[in-house]
C-alpha cells in the first residue's frame, strides 16, 4: 500500500502512453506532501500497473468510445485535506498526460481513492528496507 | 462510474462469447430504471471491461474448472428496491448469455454490485457531455 | 466468493511460478479450518486468479522493481481469529513459494483480506452442485 490500478479499454494504447502515465502517477505519490510537509506515501509503497481489458463495451456502442479507471488504494485514516490533497495532484497529471486523447477522441476518465475494507494486512516484500537502507 | 469488471478463467474465452456479454451487460445497465421510471445509471457513465486471467487455480484443481466473476461498483445511496432491481437483471442477463455454458462445463459464476469506499471521486473525461449535448 | 486475485508487474513471470502461486493458494484455501476444525471456505468457492499487468512503475523507477499484490475477498462476518488463521496461512504459502524471488530481488508484496463492500450477491453456476453431490 498504496497501490493505483488502472483498468481501460485496449484502444488507447495505440492513441496514449499509458506506461507514461504510469510513471506520471508514481512521481506525482512520491511528490505528495501532507499539511506538516511530510511525504503521504512511502517511496518503497508507490507502485502503479495498468491493465487493457481484453473485451469491452461503453455506452450504447454507438461509437468508439475509450475509458480510463484509475483507482487509488492507500491505507484507512489520512485527514480529508491529504486526500483531497492527493486526489487533486493525481487528477491534475491525469489531466496533463492524457490532454491530447481529450481533445481527440470521445473518452470517459474517472479518478477514484479508496480507503480499503481490509480485515488483515501484511507486507512480505523487501521493498521498504531497499528504500529504507542507510547508504 | 458506474462500471462494470469481469473476471474469469481464460479457456472460457474458447467457449462463450465475453466481448458479447460486455455488451449485453452494458446494454442492461442502460434499461435499468427505478421506481420512477428514470434510468438508474447514466450513459456515458457505463462501462464494462472484462479481463482473463494469465493463471488461475478453481476448487481442488481435480478437474478443468472455470469461473466469471461480475462486479458492479455503482455510486453509494441508492435504494435497495433499485440494487435488487439492477441485480435481477444483471443476472438474468448472465443466465441468458452463458446458458449454454452452464449446460455443458462445471463453471462458477458470481456477479456482486457494490457500493465502494470512495473518499474521492473525480470525473475528467467528456463522454457525459458527449452524450448530453443537444443535437 | 471467496475468491483471491493477484495483480504483479509482468518481469516476474520469467523469475517465479504464478501458476503454481495461484494453485498454492488455492490449496492453502482449501485446508484453512476455523476453531471448530470445520473448513472455513467451500471447495466450489475457491478461485484464485492472477494478472500481470501490462504497464507499470514501481517506486521512483530507479531500479527495476517487482511487486506482487494478493487481495482475498471473502464474505463478511467471520470472526477476527479465522481473518487472521486465513491471512497467516496465506502468508506462510506465499513467504515459501516466493523465498526465491525474495531472495534474489528488490521486490514488494503485500497481502489483504477483504470483507467486501457489496449490496447484492447472487450465484449462478453449477461448482458448488458439482463439489457437494453425493457419488
Amino acid at each position: 500500500m498504496p497501490h493505483l490500478v488502472i483498468l481501460y479499454t485496449p484502444q488507447l494504447d495505440a492513441e496514449a502512453d499509458l506506461g507514461g502515465l504510469c510513471r506520471a502517477f508514481a512521481d506525482t505519490m512520491r511528490d505528495c506532501r501532507d499539511e506538516a510537509d511530510t511525504p503521504v506515501f512511502p517511496l518503497g509503497g508507490i507502485r502503479v500497473l495498468a491493465y487493457p481489458a481484453a473485451h469491452h463495451a461503453v455506452a450504447d456502442g454507438s461509437g468508439d468510445f475509450g475509458f480510463v479507471y484509475v483507482n487509488l488504494r492507500m491505507g484507512r485514516g489520512r485527514s480529508d485535506a491529504v486526500r483531497r490533497r492527493a486526489g487533486e495532484a493525481l487528477v491534475a497529471t491525469a489531466r496533463a498526460h492524457l490532454a491530447p486523447l481529450l481533445a481527440s477522441r470521445p473518452v470517459g476518465v474517472t479518478l477514484q481513492i479508496d480507503e480499503g475494507p481490509e480485515v488483515f494486512d501484511a507486507k512480505i516484500g523487501n521493498l521498504h528496507a531497499h528504500f529504507n537502507k542507510t547508504p
